[in-house]
């Protein structure tokens, strides 16, 4: 891991909590967030405001096999869902002033013009990985691209976090593909019930998985180099996957904090951090998912150097950065910390 | 437990929540809070705003004994770090909106008037309860009603919530022994660091609760009425603990949610529950505490028909209501979910 070149340290950051009014260290997890968000942001009191939730929608190619309980189709229906602010993560982010921009990066429709959502298709959704990429390198580094560019946009609207997060049916097949060719786990380990499927159709995307795995595996590098991530994002990703990465190692040029949803978010996390080991300090993860999967790739983000510990254990699957607008009330909580009185100020006995 | 009388069920409410424009039941715990906070008030969508935070303080007999890393000082000298802003709960309230009334239910000093404390003292602390009762019963009662009286404001004046919490020099001795008493557990299961106590004074607070339980434990009834909950609260329980359970209780009255912070807080909802069943749909716990016997006490609440399961596991052991006011902004998400379109108004496609 990179270190950011800094002034403020953990050990600074922690110094400066234990003398405020309280038992050190006795507010537990929500001290050790708003030592890293002030690590990340190099700055007292950080602040996650305001905060823009980055929502990236596409299609995929697999979905044409049956992996998702819902048909392809929802893909695009739910973009009129988010600009009418029907969705959930557009009623939870209503809720707690954060706003909602909505990327099409591929979704597989004649989508109109519509209020809150950008259009930057790549391509009308991926090709089906089961025997072939899924993109080519250049629609991958597109993808990458509109994501980058979305992340420059809220830099440049003031913007000091984004919540991060997908819409696209299929999508989970996709992570959980990526799971395996990129940490080595078997399709089993990596495949879930998604938005819901049933016994049958897990064991259905179970096989497609590690049918596409075999496929891919042998022109995959396995040396776990950065030129692997990105080989691996290509070949079973998805258009909306790769944008969120490119979102993600955005955020380091404005030491911007990025609050990352669940399974799929995370999976793009882990490609990121793979192609920009200083995002590290950047990751905030909001929540461990009911998809089969996450923990596996939470144990793997941890161990490239990511604080992967996530805030909320809530068994939430839904995606659409709805796990990340959940949690940046708690990160804001965790900035007010450093409003607090020290001992001296407040005329309060040590022990 | 005795089922509040309702036109809205859960099942009722689930079904609401499952035509949302998203898969059923794919928000976790974050569609149960919905559904619990609709629930306990009875309406669509259920608000906890206005919220207030009551924090009990009071002083403890036992804390002369040296059960607490804090001198016993700290209680009144945190009365005016609370009046002017500095101490936890009132910086996190601030962040979250959320008003802040402390109540002095029995602090040992002269205090001046404060802005935002309520003067209301039963006495000038407990007596120690090694070898006799904290409380007479008269000044058990008066406490309870402290904090009856605190909800009643906070109802008169438009409030849907209330974040409970406390502060006492030696009130982790005192909720330790009341869990040994309520439950049967151990000394050992029961006492923790609270503030944080080295490994000798752990020793000492352990033996002490041992034998001040060994001292109670004839006289206190074990057939697990209410008049029990009563004489325990009374015998080693705390003003402030007292004012906290009265506090809760009160909150059936007018339907409102009951959020409750740590420890401390939880032994009061003990023994709110027993004497008054109907409390247990409108609690809501929000963490998980460091304090080691905090999560014997959570199972023992949810044997009494409280719904347990805290919202967050962050280690917490600070008290004032911080983990309450902390959590509440989760529970204001949760009622937003009811803002979200139908797959039908959405023109979604269902699976």
């Amino acid at each position: 891991l990179q270190p950011v070149s800094s002034t403020l340290t953990d050990e600074g950051l922690y110094a400066l909590l234990d003398q405020k009014t309280k038992p050190p260290r006795s507010l537990g997890q929500l001290e050790g967030l708003a030592v890293r968000l002030a690590y990340c942001q190099q700055r007292v009191p950080p602040s996650i405001d305001p905060c823009r939730a980055l929502v990236f929608a596409a299609d995929h190619g697999i979905s044409r096999l049956g992996v998702s309980a819902y048909p392809r189709e929802v893909t695009a229906q739910m973009m009129h869902n988010f600009a009418s602010g029907g969705a959930a993560v557009t009623a939870m982010a209503r809720q707690s002033s954060i706003a909602v921009e909505v990327i099409d990066v591929g979704v597989d429709a004649n989508l109109p013009p519509l209020p809150g959502i950008v259009s930057a298709p790549v391509a009308r959704g991926t090709a089906s990985f089961i025997d072939g990429a899924a993109m080519t390198a250049v629609e991958c580094q597109q993808a990458i691209d509109v994501g980058r560019q979305a992340t420059a946009r809220a830099i440049a609207e003031g913007c000091q976090s984004i919540a991060v997060g997908e819409m696209g049916i299929g999508n989970t097949t996709s992570a959980a593909a990526m799971l395996c060719l990129l940490t080595g786990c078997s399709a089993s380990e990596a495949v879930g019930r998604g938005t819901g499927v049933d016994d049958q159709r897990l064991m259905d995307k179970q096989r497609i998985v590690a049918e596409a795995c075999a496929f891919h595996a042998t022109a995959v590098g396995t040396n776990g180099t950065a030129r692997d991530a990105i080989d691996v994002l290509r070949r079973v990703g998805g258009l909306e996957i790769a944008a969120m990465a490119g979102a993600m190692q955005e955020a380091v040029t404005a030491r911007l904090v990025v609050i990352v949803d669940g399974f799929i978010s995370s999976i793009a996390a882990l490609v990121a951090l793979r192609l920009t080991p200083s995002l590290g300090p950047h990751l905030f993860f909001s929540h461990r998912s009911a998809e089969a999967g996450h923990s596996r790739l939470l144990q793997s983000l941890d161990s490239f150097g990511a604080h992967a510990t996530p805030m909320l254990d809530w068994q939430l699957r839904l995606g659409e950065a709805s796990g990340a607008v959940l949690a940046a009330p708690l990160l804001r909580t965790a900035c007010a910390l450093y409003s607090m009185a020290t001992f001296e100020q407040a005329g309060v006995s040590k022990r």
